[in-house]
């Protein structure tokens, strides 16, 4: 079995309601659901890729709150490891709420990072990097510095290592990740902001700014997502399910299944192709557990594609 | 110093989002602020009877959930005692989502109720009545056989204690709660579902239907409040702050001032007028905690009032 994933990043505590409708201001009422749920980027992806079979393990802040045993008892219920995470003592978790109206699917976000710090430099640098296949960072413009010295220490002391960041948010600090990682992903938000209107003059105009040999893999909702390397650049379209129940984590599903078909040495057309499959898969569940049942047919369908070529 | 008051009712948590306006569907943004605060009617009101200097008790069920330890600190904090209460396990607390907008001071509020029973009988039957000078009961559509057979034991067992209920659902079943207490809280939107079109007209037509004796109060927002016993009835009005600030738990706040204007024997009309200064006072300033620095100046000034007359 491969060494383990790593996913760099945040974890935050989302408070989902369901409503029927999107409220009305200045209203009272009943809602059929409520939930609390362990959220946050690289949280998501770290969770989708144990779920796919990955031995998975998260790095980010937690802290001693009375969400802690949720957060704790909701990785390992994912068969997520947290075991290098620094607990910090008297903060609260980073907090969403997350309104998803289930008339028409939209999610409304209202999100406070309250006072955990975020992670840095020094919590990193006591991992040994040998233990992973798989380095993901979470783009976070509140923490450049520190990411941007995390992925410097990883090609300085492991060359092979493959690295991965997620470019989600419109900072446009957030640039300065984009030449240093082996995998892109840019969301379709970051590409609107840095002038791009499709998501193939997205993937061609992002690979222009990336080292030779990096993969930029762009999603961009209900249409698909593209992907591309030293000037090619493909195109998939959206493989949405019957019913959607919840999109929320849908990208970072993505992310996690297209991550999972690098460490499994697929070509990345593949990737792409396996990545749309089970996030549109994920759309048409709640949460993430179990997302994996879907992996086994899609791997196989798509491994006798490959080898009918 | 007098024997603590009970409050029985709800407990729940409250996911405070404050907002600088509300939000519009589909869309993510930061927020000001995000708290946890300690919610539900019965809760609030035995809240502000113990910041206003009483004894005070709450009954209600509690469970042994992530939040269990957050809500007994923050009862403990206000100096309320909780220890009657049952906590059941593997439940969650009732949650609102409350989005406040800063800038008109709208609250728009999410709710569902979760897994948690409801207070019944046999928790009630274990207490020791003696020990409380005044029980109020939250009254609640989805328990209300309950609340009834708590009264009934009440006055079965202590003909001189006195009882209060809020009324504040527009739930015909509620009715049933109005010929039960010495005091009754009635909502503006109880009122209004009861047809009446103002706060008099609103006390007028519930004195009618209440025993002889029984004092009928009615909170009507920024317009104030009326209160009335025996065919007479007087109006108030609201005591706004300077700076509107935070009117969640404004009305349980007003309710449990006018009890402790009771329980200490004044007039209902200086408690009709101190629970508007009081709930007044609240609205500008966050939370609870502390509130009973206004009761002084406005105890005083209503007692020079009184023996003036």
């Amino acid at each position: 079995m491969k060494k383990p994933t790593l996913c760099v990043g945040l974890v935050c505590v989302d408070v989902v309601a369901e409503t029927e409708g999107f409220p009305v201001e200045d209203t009272d009422q009943r809602i059929p659901d409520l939930s609390y749920r362990r959220g946050g980027n690289a949280s998501n992806s770290s969770t989708v890729l144990a779920q796919l079979g990955m031995k998975s393990e998260f790095l980010g802040t937690l802290t001693n709150s009375m969400q802690l045993d949720f957060i704790r008892e909701d990785f390992s219920k994912h068969c997520v490891t947290i075991e290098q995470c620094p607990i910090f003592p008297v903060c609260e978790f980073p907090t969403s709420i997350v309104i998803i109206s289930t008339i028409n699917g939209t999610r409304t976000i209202l999100h406070h990072p309250k006072n955990l710090p975020e992670l840095d430099i020094q919590h990193f640098s006591n991992l040994d990097l040998t233990n992973y296949s798989w380095i993901h960072f979470e783009g976070r413009s509140t923490n450049i510095d520190n990411i941007k010295q995390m992925i410097r220490t990883v090609r300085e002391r492991l060359e092979y290592m493959k690295i991965s960041v997620e470019i989600e948010k419109a900072r446009p600090v957030l640039d300065e990740l984009l030449p240093l990682a082996d995998v892109v992903f840019v969301s379709k938000e970051y590409a609107y902001f840095s002038g791009f209107r499709t998501m193939k003059e997205a993937v061609e105009g992002f690979l222009d700014v990336t080292k030779p040999g990096t993969i930029v893999v762009c999603a961009w909702g209900s249409e698909g997502a593209a992907a591309g390397q030293n000037g090619t650049v493909v195109s998939q379209s959206a493989c949405p399910p019957v019913q959607i129940v919840d999109t929320l984590g849908a990208g970072d599903t993505f992310n996690a299944a297209f991550i999972y078909s690098q460490v499994n040495l697929w070509d990345w057309e593949k990737g792409l192709e396996f990545a749309c499959q089970i996030a549109g898969n994920k759309i048409g569940q709640k949460g993430f557990l179990g997302i994996g049942r879907f992996k086994h047919p899609v791997e196989a369908l798509l491994k006798s594609q490959q080898q009918r070529r």
